[in-house]
């Protein structure tokens, strides 16, 4: 009596998951979290139109959701001036980054990134075989100079740039990263990931012609929308692009409240602008929080700071483990010298407060 | 300037889908539907506690559902008496069978199933690459025996059974599919859909240790909890196998409400019970109408009938035609004979009662 036989990439992969969430970590630990600034989860949460747009779709849970996302992908290309064709709405970023990497990656195809980017786009690429190559972070940010010329060099199937940079919180400016399209090989794919880009400053959003080959852009509802738990995620491109991922999609997959929340939260534009100000006063107390204890916020465009601990990743690590003690949740960067800092989402008052009491008390029980 | 290379086997797939939904033939047609009986979706809904506990959950949408739905596992362990390890918990059963194929499939591997079964699996597997055999139905079911003689033979990664049969509604005891298990050769992985088993008569559910590496089960909240637009399916099977979709699943792609309202469905077992009443009331309703209008309906351990409509799948295709003019969605086998049935998904009064209206008017019309 044999098990099932799997491929040989399947069998070859490690069982190593991206993330360990929080609830995890509260079951292994037995002791829930006071703050959870560890996700870069918008803990304003969405809009209150949204909330009610899901109550009053719950009824209706008993049919399927729409497969096309018709009005979401219909109310996204008027807010994005492009037409519904250009447009996929998927089950967040994670899931639209795994069908981009099907469709274009298979096994020993060359993709490049940068060391300590996004590791859910790393894990797609290694399940389906793809061999990754990984650029140094300069200056703390993705190296944009520098992958575009290791991409002139590897031709990759995709190089992978995430602007806000996540973990870093650093960026480039959209014109920049327009102007790189042009130094892409032919057949390279910029997979541009703006999971952040509500929250930076103006001129961070890069303009192209959405029909633009050489690019797909991700967004996502889960940050600045504040709906990391409904799984809305929506990629932008050429109509071809977009067209291929109904190949492979689950064409069925997406929650039927969540379609209706997002298209509420889209509409409510200005909760979002009262989100970014929220946000950035957060990310100003995080800024002082850190200053207050000596150590160093770096600048963010994002709804979360890199503060650096000011030594080495084992210090940083010790920071969060002090911190998580404490009940708060927050991650680090992987990859040195990233790992010096520690990496904290903005929130409310509350967990601001919360934070401000904890850390002079782990820094001071480090010392 | 070019676009992606797509890998050769995504660019040689066919940009069709497997199935059209309701909401996309009701914007092409520019008429709504007046009685949705198309889907097997179950117009009784879900559980009232589903549905309460959905919207208690929309405000924490901000929170990314748990990774590992530990809470819904431990109930569905305790519901099924296995353990946590031996439950999966995936975006709705298309999305399991999605990473299932992945898993075990690649390029010219060999899958086998039943012509005229669930399309959306082949759809997995063509899109991973694999070659399927299809054997034909037997009476109108899927041929477990022949199933078998076929396994043996070409030793298959995969064979898929659902018990009961979408869209026929036949089934088989579950002693004879636990008795099948030994037929399997080395190394072949059975597939058991049990989406539909919640309303097939005692003894339609397969008996055997949940650790038998021979077979993996699939079920859903989709069809009798009445929460198909929550995706929420879960697969049931060894702990090594279970494991291995770590490997590869999109870890956060839960939704966070639909964690919440599948976890309180199971919990009101009395609205199941509930449910399974009313759904016999209507598969005799429309057995009733189906002989009012001297058309045969199939025996059906599922929520919805196949309806013989007395001649080819032309004649069905011209009566599914006829009644989606008068406003009532339903679909049809796809492969002969049995293409000469429409499948009606059981419903409230209201919709029988339209069903009763329109169907005399279509076969009128045919004459």
């Amino acid at each position: 009596m044999t098990g099932p036989r799997y491929t040989p990439l399947a069998a070859s992969l490690p069982a190593t998951v991206p993330f360990v969430g929080p609830e995890a970590q509260e079951r292994d630990t037995g002791r829930p979290f006071v703050a959870r600034l560890g996700a870069n989860e918008s803990i304003f949460g969405p809009s209150a139109k949204a909330i009610a747009a899901m109550r009053d779709a719950a009824p209706d849970i008993w049919k399927y959701g729409d497969s096309k996302s018709h009005d979401l992908r219909e109310a996204l290309a008027a807010f994005h001036r492009v037409t519904r064709d250009n447009i996929l709405v998927g089950e967040g970023i994670d899931g639209l980054l795994g069908y981009l990497v099907r469709l274009t990656v298979g096994a020993g195809d060359t993709v490049l990134t940068s060391d300590g980017a996004y590791p859910t786009f790393n894990y797609h690429v290694a399940g389906f075989g793809g061999v990754l190559h990984k650029l140094p972070y300069r200056d703390d940010a993705e190296d944009l100079d520098g992958l575009m010329e290791e991409a002139a060099r590897l031709r990759p199937k995709l190089v992978y740039l995430s602007n806000p940079d996540n973990p870093m919180g650093s960026w480039h400016s959209g014109d920049r990263i327009a102007a790189a399209l042009d130094r892409l090989p032919d057949g390279t794919l910029l997979v541009l990931d703006e999971a952040y880009v509500e929250f930076a400053p103006e001129g961070t959003e890069a303009r192209y012609d959405v029909d633009d080959p050489r690019v797909i852009r991700m967004r996502t509802f889960s940050k600045a929308y504040g709906m990391a738990g409904a799984r809305v995620g929506y990629a932008m491109g050429a109509k071809e692009l977009i067209s291929n991922f109904d190949k492979i999609r689950n064409h069925f997959g997406m929650n039927r409240m969540a379609q209706a929340g997002a298209l509420a939260a889209l509409a409510d534009q200005d909760w979002l602008d009262e989100v970014r100000g929220k946000v950035a006063a957060s990310r100003e107390a995080i800024t002082r929080i850190a200053a207050d204890n000596g150590l160093t916020a770096l600048p963010s465009a994002a709804n979360f700071v890199a503060v650096d601990c000011g030594r080495d990743g084992r210090h940083a690590r010790a920071v969060l483990g002090g911190l998580a003690a404490r009940g708060i949740f927050v991650r680090m960067p992987f990859v040195p010298p990233q790992d010096r800092c520690i990496r904290i989402s903005c929130g409310p008052e509350r967990e601001m407060e919360l934070l401000s009491r904890a850390l002079p008390e782990v820094l001071s029980d480090l010392r």
